[in-house]
């Protein structure tokens, strides 16, 4: 586990995946200048975050020495982008048991997982479907013929994506 | 089939499926007072719909006979809501049969299924995968401090959702 790179690292975000939806992330938190840390369980995932100078880590995110490596402790904010929602909810408790003020961000696809995610005080749920619905009304809407602007109104795409702060 | 309610309709859309994401689109084009008909295989899907008055159909909306009903030859638009893939594109492709000109709204979860659709016509497809990414990208931003309106637009949540016009 390559730890120096961490080291100098604080305030950051550690983003937990490099897949479709997890890698869709760090370019932007690049192109911000944002610092963060990838903890990915494919090392194969990790090539563009490696060649781009991101810190990676390979391993199971829900394992406490993996998001200590991470920096957890000095970390602002932790993006969990693994599809699968068990062992999100897990990286997520193991996380908040490391250090209770940080801000979590989780993806979902159950409505029944939420009460329990926000139970471990995640703020930021995002729930996969649900912004899936608001694009397919905002190109529906399009095509109806509903100007730009009122479509992306009326398609909630305006609002904050999905349960921040409920 | 209850045919009697959409023989009125014209420039209307077709709804194809009314579970977590179609039935999420049909109260926005109810608000907007956009007319449409909703076909879905599960009749209990439609109780929500029905009690709004709108035209429901029960079936397999890739046989023709259903499109037909929905009035497909003096549709607008439809989107195709259904989860499974294979399904929405024979469904695409026997909606293109009977209205070559009708404009076509679809999702998909494989970005090897772009080519496909588009090469069915298709100009609207959202990609579940990216408007999550972009939902969590907008999250983790603005969890890490970027004020809100930066956060949206860098998100590419102010963008048209997904491959429209490519």
């Amino acid at each position: 586990v390559p730890v120096s790179s961490t080291a100098g690292l604080r305030d950051h975000a550690i983003l937990v995946g490099y897949g479709r939806v997890g890698g869709a992330i760090g370019p932007v938190l690049l192109d911000q200048g944002l610092p963060f840390v990838v903890i990915e369980r494919d090392h194969l995932m990790l090539a563009s975050a490696q060649e781009a100078g991101v810190p990676t880590l390979v391993g199971d995110a829900s394992l406490p020495e993996l998001l200590t490596a991470a920096g957890i402790d000095r970390a602002r904010l932790i993006a969990v982008a693994t599809p699968d929602g068990f062992q999100a909810r897990r990286i997520v408790e193991v996380a908040r048991g490391l250090n209770p003020a940080i801000e979590i961000v989780v993806r979902t696809h159950r409505d029944a997982e939420i009460a329990a995610l926000e139970a471990l005080g995640v703020r930021r749920i995002v729930m996969g479907e649900r912004e899936l619905a608001r694009a397919m009304t905002e190109h529906t809407l399009r095509g109806l013929g509903v100007p730009p602007e009122r479509a992306h109104v009326a398609a909630g795409r305006d609002a904050p994506p999905a349960a921040e702060g409920r």
